[in-house]
């Protein structure tokens, strides 16, 4: 698996990425990892588009997070990530929301700490693409710090209620849908050590919980803070 | 079933009954909906509580619509409206999301719309309660109605993504999270004559199949416009 990685090889902190390594650790299936760089796009080019995450699965290309999560509920039937038709389309849904609600919201927070930690190779790219998509400086992005978490918490909202009402957003184990929200998150604990969620929160509550997932997996990656 | 009315029996534009009227008809059950008032609270006092919907099943009292769903579904089979355990967890998140986010973007465009349609006996009750709750008046609430408009378009986002990849957010058939988002804009057709979804959107094509659902019932309902 591509893997995005800062200078630093050991940061990593696509949500994106988390998204597919949880998955993978979800249904129990080996993998390596290999860093990678907003600017490598020759390496992945088999893959047919220039983002990660990209797997290589016996020789068979694939990329996008949610497309990997598919094709391993399709392939490897053990351990559900989705489970039948109607959870996979909300499953869905949550990953959309996390994309289009959450992630506005911790862009604030990210941007410019992404830059700090990104490769050499990589800042020129990625503040010219970035600052390109948002009309603003990555300054501009990230000026109101306390302004963006309190409005980061108010729109995890729902994530908070259903939270406090069952373990996971998937019920009584993680699916698809947690682990979507968690990556999300984890793009804030690689950059700056931590999630800031209020201590108490069923969000909080939670987040521990995925970092304890698989071994831990999640809390063992080392993070640039 | 108590059904919230307005100052007419027949403007029916509560979003929790909607999902309860959904739910009902997509179970195929028999129901009968009594219109009710805001300050109707001895009506339903053997609920337990002082709010719609609640319904009376065999002499049983239920309230709150995503109990009345849970209830349809353990004692009603057929028609599951959630599914299995994941899908019904997804669909409260569902639930919380449009509670928490959609609604504060479709106040602005409801409340005094509401207020307007109301009984004469709950427009004291009704301002008081939302202006205490919200700490404007209701015509500050609703000061800007194009800026509500697009802040509702944006808040809808990621249901508009899911529904241009399938048919209904619960996949190839309706579910309990359709029947929650098409009651808040259930609401707003209830007042306004429509919601406002862009013509050609994904949202637009999957509300105009809900109002068809289950022999149009939901377009066939009056409204104040």
């Amino acid at each position: 698996m591509y893997d995005l990685a800062g200078a630093d090889d050991a940061v990593r902190f696509s949500p994106y990425c988390w998204r597919t390594k949880m998955s993978l650790l979800h249904k129990g299936l080996d993998f390596e990892t290999v860093p990678w760089r907003f600017t490598d796009k020759e390496a992945i080019a088999d893959s047919g588009q220039p983002r990660v995450p990209a797997i290589v699965d016996g020789g068979k290309w694939l990329a996008d997070s949610w497309a990997i999560a598919c094709y391993l509920d399709d392939t490897y039937p053990q351990n559900l990530l989705m489970g039948d038709g109607s959870a996979r389309a909300l499953s869905r849904f949550v990953a959309h929301w996390c994309d289009a609600s959450v992630h506005p919201a911790i862009r604030p927070l990210a941007l410019l700490a992404v830059h700090d930690v990104a490769h050499e190779k990589d800042k020129v790219y990625f503040r010219e693409s970035r600052e390109a998509m948002l009309g603003k400086t990555l300054e501009e992005v990230c000026a109101d710090q306390s302004g963006a978490r309190a409005n980061l918490l108010k729109v995890l909202t729902p994530a908070e209620m259903a939270l406090s009402e069952s373990n996971y957003l998937g019920g009584a184990g993680p699916c698809f849908a947690d682990y979507a929200l968690f990556g999300s998150l984890m793009w804030l604990r690689a950059l700056h050590g931590d999630a800031p969620l209020e201590a108490g929160s069923a969000l909080r509550t939670w987040f521990d919980r995925l970092l304890d997932l698989h071994g831990g997996y999640a809390r063992k990656a080392p993070t640039a803070a």
